[in-house]
């Protein structure tokens, strides 16, 4: 495996909003409130997720309870309940909170006007048999009308429903952009012939982005590209040989592959993140948590984010790992996080 | 099986409507109307689903025969005729009744105009191989058109059809919105993956509901969490196993089941309906009549009411326990839940 | 099998138009024409139905032959040809005449202006492996503009598409109503599960009308509710117990049947029509000419218009019975139902 | 065998632009160019199609070339160059050109302004496992645009899809005849569930015709009734009987057939082509080409046209017999044909 | 195998612009400019497609980096870079560039605003089980706000989604045209069932080429029509041979084929590409890169581009070689193609 990644960077492949004039002010004046006066700023993105009722169920409520209920008609019980998110999100410096449409509606009053509300237009619900494709369940005008900064989107690589699924983000995002609005997709590598050939490999999570800039994503959001698990490495290599007879290049991946069995360096993750970084360098990418955090989490938030931030993404997105642990752990999170994306070495001028 | 319920409840973790002014003024109006000035009051819901006839077939009529039919074109037959039921609902005190566009249309005149309507939007024949989702029948502006309280409308979870049907009924509600008009969410785990693993269980019940709360729904109609019968427990406990891998505490609802064979205690079947209500704390959440009942229905009644009651819901929505029995006898059954949910204690402030 | 119809009726339980006034002058204006202006009147109705070479094929156009051509491009060759059967709509004295979209288009000169036109808007043709459900091929403003007194169109109930044609004929007939049109309907159990246990029982027949109800139905048109075939007895019985585990009054049916091998009593017979439209009470139910008349068709005419005017419907649909006989004949037929519709204990006020 | 047909005709059972002025002036006015003012006149039609590229791929460009090609530019390379069909549109006498929508758009110029055009709005290509139905290419406004006399399209009766296209040509139809636009509409019966039985048979062509008319087309393109090939008789008789008992009359068909292995006598071939005349009796009904002609075409292209004007049809569309030859010779065919739709006996007054 | 074709060529039977007047200013102008006001002019046509990302995947980015990033943000990094790829663009002289609508609206700034835009409006991501038709990303409107020349889209003759994919495309065209917007087709056979018989063939070229000019087609993107593979080739006859039964000229296609395991000569390629121009005579025709060249690129593109401009085309689209490859190899690459459309002989006046 080849490890070519350098620490530092000084962003100059990194997108900036003063190049991207031509998007209009609409979208870059809620850019900027993302990027530049919320959350930890200079350019870097921090958000708070809160999709996972809808995409997960409701188990998450279960996570933690508040010792006191004094107030919870306002913060919320504990885990799961949007009026604890919003507290969080209220408390904490976040470059903005996403949310479904329906908490949207129901728990606007909540939420700071000064926090920027990415309103998350679909979902996908966890069941046995669903089609992977997300369900769009609002719309850009209610957006609007709701106050959003941005409109969130779930786009998913690698099923039937692939063409179906561009042609329902193709058609959110143009509209999107006609209300001066920015868009952010979650792109994500999932289906059938995608599973089994190793969905969260770096092939699939780069090819994902690229299609989602092609698009006309203004964020992107990915995960880590995972090494391929060890039953799936040879479907893994076989497929990516199928692609090289057209693509030669496609026998890159197979060199970017850990040892059978082996773990990545950290500098090697690095370089997987950054070459996702390098297919769509007019989109602000952002990688999610990552896997359930299990030990420590603090130390593993910090080691994921130096990775993240050295290979020069804009940020993050953390959802569990920030409110599935109580308020004020989750703050100290976030704190953290933010205080590693607000270092020197990190900031970008606009 | 752990039981954490504790009687007695403030509501501090209940929706009010002075805290959700932000809905605008179009839908609390309609809200007060049916949650203060109609049914028992206070805060509390009683309505009279009328709809079985689309969902189940003619059998109804069946039930029961007036003795004397000297007013059959105004007062109707007696069981399951849209005038013996608007009879019903003229001479009780409900909250709201359900019915279906066509019939609407049709029965209109014999409503009292003080009784709010929720036009119940869509539905579902009773056949051989129909799929799992509902019929969008008439619209929106039909509903305004006929002066309707709310939108009522139904939501299957669990079967490969979910991802369009949350289009359906998320595009319904968004539109409902913008009209001023509420959205009640029939909310029902329905579907062949779905069967398999305890359709009416706490984990797929708690499912149903979150989402509805996702997509907006204002008022949640939600069966009882059943406790998973015997054949299908070893399949509901490996699902749940599956999907804890992913989020642990799905482990959880393994512990909320009863022993084999065994049963719930009240306070454990209240805990259950107050897990329910924790996880959409904006959303009114309302328990349908349950299972047919058989033997003393009265007593039965006020055994479940009591139960939903004090796990803090706002009511319940009683078809077949109100209709299905002689008008007489049905106002009685009605008089008798209201009565439970007029006791001070569950009085709640808007 | 039990019975407990009694002849005689006073209509006290059939709708009437004086009661309709919600349904605005637009629709009663037009039922009026149909219901107390033309045909037998008194509020009966007797319509003549062509829609036959869409439904069944060419075939029928070799039913018989005028002698004479004289005037055929006015009044047509004989069975079959729209001239033809305008012809009989014009000399005879029909409640309306149902066309086809491009039948009206074509042959709308040759009708007397007085003659009410149903406007077919959709069909189905015969042909191997078609799906149960009608096509819908012009349109409510088509209807409009060709100067119709109602839309007629067709729903079948009982296959995979039930869920699809609900949602067609639904939205047909909201926009019927928001433009004055009334709507009938042609309500069929149809489909693969419901054949096998008795397409045109007494069970499917009572679901298909309450559905049509449901959905906004003006007048329904019903085929009578037929004995099941030996064949099938076993597998009706089977399906009504598996429904009467949710709905326990679904037994009720098998108790509707005849002895096997034995024949329902006409008295049999206009309980059973009678139990649909008490199921449908402010819907004009109108029974469809049965099964081809084999023997002497006047006879029968006669013997099954007495039984659906005893049982309290409003009146017929019959074709094949009018046009498939020379205009003289069918003439004969229609004078010989009208007479038997127009008997004082079958009229009704408006 | 029966054959009843008789020599002579005098059209009284044919329609007269004069019995449809309720059509309104846009349909008529197109319709008398296309019937009087071009091609043979008199109410009869010849047209040329030229719509073969798309239902049967290039290969038709090799039927023959020009010798010289001084005004290619203008004229074209000879067979089934868009160029060439014009020049014959141009130098010969035709009641309309068919075309194709991006060949209008593009040729547009070269076709004289008096030659009628009938936009082809639909197409179906020739490939593995296509479905039965057509292609809308364009649309109504297109074709005003492009200054089009009448849209043409496709309609299949015999497939699962039947429906569909039914509800797609009957939309096209109406939408047209709103913008007093006549349609002509192709009729063929085709699908897999029809082959098998014949699908250019008497009662399918029968079938297919008089659906199109209860659609509204104003010109039926139809096929000759072919006689049913031996290896398909048996399955052909089976599924008349099957039809048969719900329409007695279907039998008729079987004895329509020639003996097994006999062919048809012109005057039998007259016979069913009137048969399918007076199934549609106000739809001007054009017969196509046939099965391309073997020998001396011009002997069979009079044999063909005298059966058909015999029969009393308008006339016919004859493409690959017209433009698969050279020009001039395909000049001369078509003033064979125009000769004689201009004999005296079957001229038409409007 | 016969080889009829001739070098040297007057284009007489090409497209000019001077003869499509009718097609409108809007659609003229912006022709004009990139066939003779950019690129090697003349009425000649080299763009630089860059669809790739979405089509193939990231792959591509690997296959070259440039030395210094120094200029990174504006020229990019290498390989399927979108800046790189505008930057050749900039400073190579293209008739047009091709670019994904998230791509134009991201990078729209740097490219030079002399440069014609196609906007390629749809895509295909490649991967398993993906159904053989592109995706509808954005939209005409969009095309016309982001100052397009052109909108660009693929057709796919040869599956079962072909007509689902004639109706989009059609419809796209029609809008375009409306628009005064001309349309790119890249027009390719593809599909199992077309797979199976030799996708890339004579036939199916020529087939899927005159199915896009009858669509309305200003611009067709070819492929070189490929010789079929020795394991294709009984299939492929066979397959003709049953096309013949119906036309009988299909055979001619096995005449086109060169020996078992033969290759063509440059005459007969030739003359291949002049059979598809011959076809859509009113087309303007480019052939696209051909297979990845190995060897001597320059060698091959020269080659090729003799070919292509002796058989008539207006010119080629070439993608991955030139940007394949180093931004100063990829303009020697394109000046060298340039020269030779730039020859006299190639040269047509508008």
């Amino acid at each position: 495996m080849v490890s070519e990644a350098k620490a530092g960077h000084n962003f100059v492949n990194r997108p900036r909003l003063c190049d991207l004039k031509h998007l209009g002010r609409g979208r870059l004046e809620k850019m900027y409130r993302m990027l530049y006066e919320n959350g930890p700023g200079n350019g870097t993105f921090m958000s708070l997720p809160f999709d996972q009722l809808v995409e997960h169920g409701a188990a998450h409520i279960f996570k933690w309870k508040k010792d006191s209920v004094a107030d919870v008609a306002v913060t919320g019980r504990g885990s799961a309940d949007p009026r604890t998110v919003i507290e969080l999100a209220n408390r904490g410096d976040f470059s903005a909170i996403v949310l479904h449409p329906g908490v949207v509606d129901k728990y606007q009053d909540l939420l700071r006007l000064d926090v920027p509300l990415i309103y998350k237009v679909d979902g996908h619900v966890t069941i046995p048999e669903n089609p992977p494709m997300s369900a769009t369940l609002g719309g850009v005008r209610d957006a609007l009308r709701l106050g959003a900064a941005a409109v969130g989107m779930s786009f998913y690589v690698g099923s039937e429903m692939t063409r179906e699924d561009m042609v329902r983000v193709g058609g959110l995002i143009v509209e999107a952009h006609e209300h001066g609005m920015p868009a952010v997709v979650w792109a994500y590598p999932r289906g059938p012939g995608v599973n089994e050939v190793g969905a969260d490999s770096m092939y699939w999570v780069h090819y994902a982005c690229v299609v989602a800039e092609s698009l006309g994503a203004d964020i992107i959001k990915t995960k880590f590209p995972a090494p391929v698990k060890d039953d799936k490495r040879e479907a893994y290599f076989d497929y990516l040989k199928k692609i090289a007879k057209k693509t030669a290049e496609a026998e890159k991946y197979i060199e970017l592959e850990p040892e059978e069995g082996g773990e990545l360096t950290e500098d090697q993750h690095m370089h997987r993140v950054k070459l996702v970084l390098d297919a769509v360098p007019r989109s602000f990418v952002v990688v999610s948590g990552g896997p359930k955090i299990k030990g420590d989490p603090k130390k593993e938030l910090i080691r994921t984010t130096r990775i993240v931030m050295r290979a020069g993404a804009e940020g993050r997105i953390i959802g569990r790992n920030f409110w599935g642990v109580p308020v004020d752990k989750g703050l100290e999170y976030a704190r953290t996080v933010a205080e590693i994306m607000r270092e020197p070495q990190y900031r970008r001028s606009f």
